[in-house]
């Protein structure tokens, strides 16, 4: 299948990715993690993408996400995801060269989630790996760093 | 993997689904799609959820969504989508049997989207077949029936 051209600047992502990071924040103990992210076209101008993660220590799952990674063709993005938490985003975004920055415009919770009112994210290609940042603001403390990690592409 | 207490009665979910539906809307042409859904427990008391179809004329892909289905234990549950169109979703429903109600809450809107106001979504086991109807706002028009498909289980 031919990639749409929409999707060629993010064509660097495309693949299953593999690998450690590790997460803090004020709240919580930090933490150590494996992750798994999967881009994948399916055949429209639009990425879908999963992302899960588990423990380092004892292998238990932790975060899952998934979602959309809609390019608008002039270097700018949207991206759609959905939470088990009871949150789902909206983020606005930029592809420069192979790099990625979004960063939310609207964050809906259920009831019963968690406080989360921002989510800030950089991806990049550093050399063969796929490297990211996130900074989160939720219940009361300001946007900061959360989650980083470093992957490796495992399957095309 | 035992399945957590919180999800038991969404357990007729699990599996993947493949069936064929049908849809309408007062400003497209009617169309017959191909679909394929899972849901999965990932180890968490959440199923995650995929879907896509594929239309039946040609085969090429239609739509695609993907999220979460969060039981709250009380027969009560709350689904958060992501759609590759640039809609986040936020439902909340009730389990009954085998038959799940939902309706959105909150839908957001990324700047290039349709204009996508409520959505009414009914889920039930009908002997071995998973069958569905969607009911659509959208585009100025009314909460109507969208689209429905009926779906056999072709993997646990």
């Amino acid at each position: 299948m031919d990639l749409p051209a929409a999707l060629q600047p993010l064509e660097f992502l495309l693949g299953t990715w593999r690998g450690t990071g590790e997460g803090s924040y004020p709240t919580i103990p930090d933490f150590a993690f494996t992750q798994e992210i999967t881009f994948v076209c399916y055949g429209k101008p639009v990425l879908a993408y999963t992302s899960r993660t588990w423990a380092s220590d004892d292998g238990r799952p932790l975060a899952h996400e998934s979602g959309y990674w809609r390019p608008a063709g002039d270097g700018t993005l949207e991206v759609m995801l959905a939470h088990p938490t009871g949150v789902v985003e909206v983020f606005y975004g930029e592809v420069t060269g192979q790099r990625v920055e979004i960063a939310t415009d609207a964050v809906v919770r259920t009831r019963t989630a968690k406080e989360v009112t921002a989510e800030h994210r950089l991806y990049g290609l550093v050399g063969a790996e796929l490297m990211y940042v996130e900074e989160l603001a939720a219940v009361g403390e300001a946007l900061q760093p959360h989650v980083s990690a470093r992957l490796q592409r495992v399957q095309e």
